[in-house]
């Protein structure tokens, strides 16, 4: 089977297994041979081109089985940027090593000087197309190469300015990298981190619509304050308003330039009055007077328009802004994401979010992604065997879709990576009270173990104590549930003991949180009792009570940080080094 | 084979159908029961539950290909909410109309009075959660229904207010609609909208997965002005700042105060000396002093602050603000994704964008979603073949897989929906560069056409124009590409005639440009030379130049406006009913 259809769909992968078991099994079975080609073109004879470009990628070639030996013999056209480059044989060739970012592997391109000017070629950083024929190394070269090119033509080079190339072959930091947002993913580890994101991304959509779970575009821009999940950033035109009032603001020379015109326009129908001119040229002479003093008019008019913000009642004018009232960045899609769980059914979200707090850690963004799903008719269990079942999901596609890119990450990265995917797609997630968590830190405690935060009953887990639980006393992915309602927020289900709410956190080893969730409040009052008690602004929550107060429904639902899984699953220790283009405080590159 | 399967991709489908051949024509083949499960599903005779819920989908009844008749006899549990419901029999009995969102049709549900109190369950928007057995409706009766459900127990009831329910029975506008987005998926048209965005969606991932396009995220916060994209809203948290400023600011009263205890501390310390009391007492009484005189400097440093944002040298002082500084929301994804194609190959990115344009028609939004592709080693028509590819897919799995919704369009909203898709899935687009199409355009108004707008060479098509080309001179979907170089943007590859741009625009019937894409100008000196033309901070973008420097490649892209292909689709008119949130001039609900 091919690799782009195993990487379609799992019930596609499971089809075909049982349509190779079947041709495995059953001696009379004769696939056609179109099926055939599917079930065989992995290790076939011929190379795949691109639909949309000429040329082959490197991963077809490298990425089968064979290492891309049974296409010896074979012509074929490929681009990629040159990771290392050497002449030999005094400048008579040169050995290119070339990625195209398909995979992490390197494909070993030849190229005689009689072909090109290989001096130019080799810089690491290059980018070249050449045509060629595939062939396998000449055997005793210390070389793990299965297939190497032997150029016949470069089509086309892009070179490279070594002295201010700011990613040469050295390695190089990570936090190096940050400075060349535009180039880190041309290094091995940032191009393998990028395929790892790529499929954990597919995965949630293929996961959420396999269980026809319905994706929705919860707004980016919002008015609601979603309390208690964190600083936001504020959505404005009225700054850009305002500077342009005060660019265009005129000058007192451009007053008195107005004025001057003034004066010599009444000048002059002064002196056409005085010689006694026509009624027609004086009714011109003063039409212009007229036009020059509304021009005045206008421009002292600006002129005393205050700078700055709009104010009204001593308070920012906000009716002037774009949506004629406050809006900022939304820090959750819950909230809306509830609305359609609420006619349509199960729904998910898959969207940025954003948080301006100061934080300066390994573990915040300022913007990042999440998926929300949002359950209906579904309580806190089955919000907490679906949150499982998909980080299960995850792991399973990585190890299996991503395989060398794992295998890189751990010999490079994390040596544990695998393993805990591993552990993760094999183990039922523990499950236990936050009341029973305590108690278990509590124990620990007593027997010596120290935390920088005390263990007590109404705490908030510390990471600390997350991991601990975790790593330390069950040794595979957790969920804790039933948290003090005093640390949660409003919207979380409140249970009959009256002190705690149906939320649940799903802790893994390495980053600890994964996975916030909850049953949602659906008694309209005891939802407003909370708010209340809370000090929340009912009247800026009328559409979320409105859910409650007709045809209100059970629901529960939970947040997977993209970049906390992608922590999790590649054992990168800085959360700006998962993401393309990473927002924290003091920092907003390209 | 099973809904959920058919679903999830083509692939699967495709050896669906392979597998269901060899089944049907070679007798030998004896597929294993689990190949028959899921061949034969979709009309099997048992019921399919959720995963994460008991409920079973209303669509896997009534979705079947016998209606759900052949479920009779089952016992399910179905959940949703009342379209309509009326008491018959004198209260004896009630007939609901049910729905989950998961399928335009309703589930008719029959609930006898000793069931339930019928009463409070025929209001419309009434949530139900309901146990029963499915039944063949008694013959005669005037109903469609091939299948219905007889509750044997309700088990869940969300009442509905009827006096304050926004969205009652009647027939409401979409204008109407739009102050309640919080209900308006509860409506048939607004819901078969929401799935169709979620089959698009989906679509648009499983294409560029299917080509091995690499999905990357693109920032949403930018300190990049991507020039004549349009205006761009600002993100800041230096308003929150001064507001926090402005409410933590001393009063009058506080100075007072603590010039009082300053007097207070000070008389204190006089007195103690005066009575020559310890060294010890005189000391604690002196610290005491001190320590007001310090909390007195603070309050009136404080109250000094000035309001409103910090200003420095006259201007807004950026380096105070989250990012340190001036940031804004990303009008285009396409700059930031032109680095990861520049090193990953062929990416996309589908994500937010926004436009802080005073629009006020049906065809614009402050916020929309963009599918933005950007093909390495690909050229102008490689770009258009990639974009053509990409619509007719999506046009070809609406048309598959979401035929009862697509029909329920075509029979509320726009008779000729279906043949949209069919024209555009079955014909080969149009091509004609841009200079034809003027002329084109310039012969119709020879022949009495009448424009609003004039038509020569070097005009932006307007919207009328644009509609002609599709609509009447081609009537089908129209590529127009090579572009003059002064309507378009500054990273659009010059052609060799010095005045033309590769550019290109997709125009479909309906909507006009559906797609706009370019090949970009990978040549530096030249880039530079038409930024400078076009009085560009060339400082700004030298990241964007780097990739120029260092290993340019050849590469083109497009942008398809998710929203715009939705109006295309479904014929909904107003771009504002096709996205849940929508946010333009003056509206930002919820």
């Amino acid at each position: 089977m091919d690799n782009d259809l195993a990487s379609s769909c799992r019930s596609c992968t499971r089809l075909i297994e049982h349509v190779d078991k079947l041709v495995a099994t059953r001696t009379c079975v004769r696939p056609t041979d179109e099926l055939a080609a599917i079930s065989l073109d992995k290790d076939g004879a011929s190379v795949q081109k691109s639909r949309f470009s000429s040329r082959t990628r490197i991963r077809s070639i490298l990425g089968r089985a064979d290492g891309g030996a049974g296409l010896a013999g074979q012509k074929v056209e490929i681009s990629g940027w040159v990771k290392t480059g050497r002449e030999q044989g005094k400048g008579t060739f040169a050995f290119l090593e070339v990625n195209d970012g398909s995979c992490a592997a390197n494909l070993q391109v030849k190229v005689d000087a009689c072909v090109s000017d290989v001096s130019k070629l080799v810089g690491t950083g290059t980018c070249l197309t050449v045509d060629g024929c595939l062939k396998i190394p000449p055997e005793g070269k210390a070389t793990k190469q299965k297939i190497e090119l032997s150029a016949d033509k470069v089509i086309d080079v892009g070179t490279v300015d070594p002295a201010t190339y700011p990613i040469p072959k050295t390695k190089l930091t990570l936090e190096h990298l940050r400075d060349y947002t535009h180039f880190r993913a041309r290094t091995t580890t940032m191009a393998a981190v990028t395929r790892i994101r790529r499929k954990i991304t597919l995965e949630a959509h293929l996961f959420c619509d396999e269980h026809d779970i319905c994706h929705i575009h919860t707004p980016i821009i919002t008015t609601s304050d979603c309390e208690g999940a964190g600083e936001m950033f504020q959505v404005t035109t009225l700054i850009n308003q305002s500077d342009k009032l005060e660019r265009d603001r005129p000058t007192e020379a451009d007053i008195e330039a107005a004025k001057l015109i003034v004066k010599e326009k009444g000048e002059a129908v002064a002196q056409l009055k005085a010689a006694k001119a026509s009624k027609q040229e004086i009714t011109a002479s003063v039409a212009q007077l007229t036009e020059a003093k509304e021009t005045l008019a206008k421009v002292e008019e600006r002129s005393r328009l205050k700078p700055g913000l709009p104010i009204k009642d001593g308070k920012i004018d906000y009716s002037q802004d774009f949506f004629a009232r406050q809006a900022f960045l939304t820090v959750s899609g819950q909230l809306h994401a509830e609305t359609y769980a609420c006619s349509m059914g199960d729904v998910y979200t898959f969207g940025p979010t954003f948080r301006a707090e100061k934080s300066h850690t390994s573990r915040h963004l300022a913007e990042f992604w999440m998926v929300e799903v949002e359950l209906a008719f579904a309580g806190l269990e089955e919000a907490m065997n679906c949150a499982e079942a998909l980080v299960k999901d995850i792991c399973n596609s990585l190890l299996e879709k991503c395989d060398d890119d794992m295998k890189l990450m751990a010999k490079n990265v994390d040596k544990a990576c695998i393993d805990r995917l591993l552990l993760v797609a094999s183990t039922g997630f523990g499950r236990v009270t936050y009341t029973e968590a305590i108690t278990l830190l509590e124990k620990a405690v007593a027997q010596g173990k120290k935390f920088e935060n005390q263990v007590e009953w109404g705490i908030d887990l510390a990471s600390e104590h997350e991991r601990y639980l975790t790593e330390v006393l069950f040794q595979k992915p957790l969920i804790v549930y039933n948290y003090p309602k005093e640390i949660k927020a409003f919207y979380m289900r409140l249970n009959d003991d009256g002190k705690t709410v149906a939320a649940f956190d799903v802790l893994v080893p390495k980053v600890g949180e994964l996975i916030g969730g909850s049953q949602r409040e659906e008694r309209m009052d005891v939802l407003m009792e909370r708010m209340e008690e809370m000090g929340l602004p009912i009247k800026q929550y009328e559409w979320y009570i409105d859910l409650r107060r007709h045809g209100t429904v059970k629901h529960s639902g939970f947040g997977l940080g993209l970049e906390r899984m992608l922590l999790f699953a590649t054992g990168m220790d800085n959360i700006r080094d998962v993401i393309p283009f990473p927002r924290y405080p003091g920092r907003a590159d390209l």
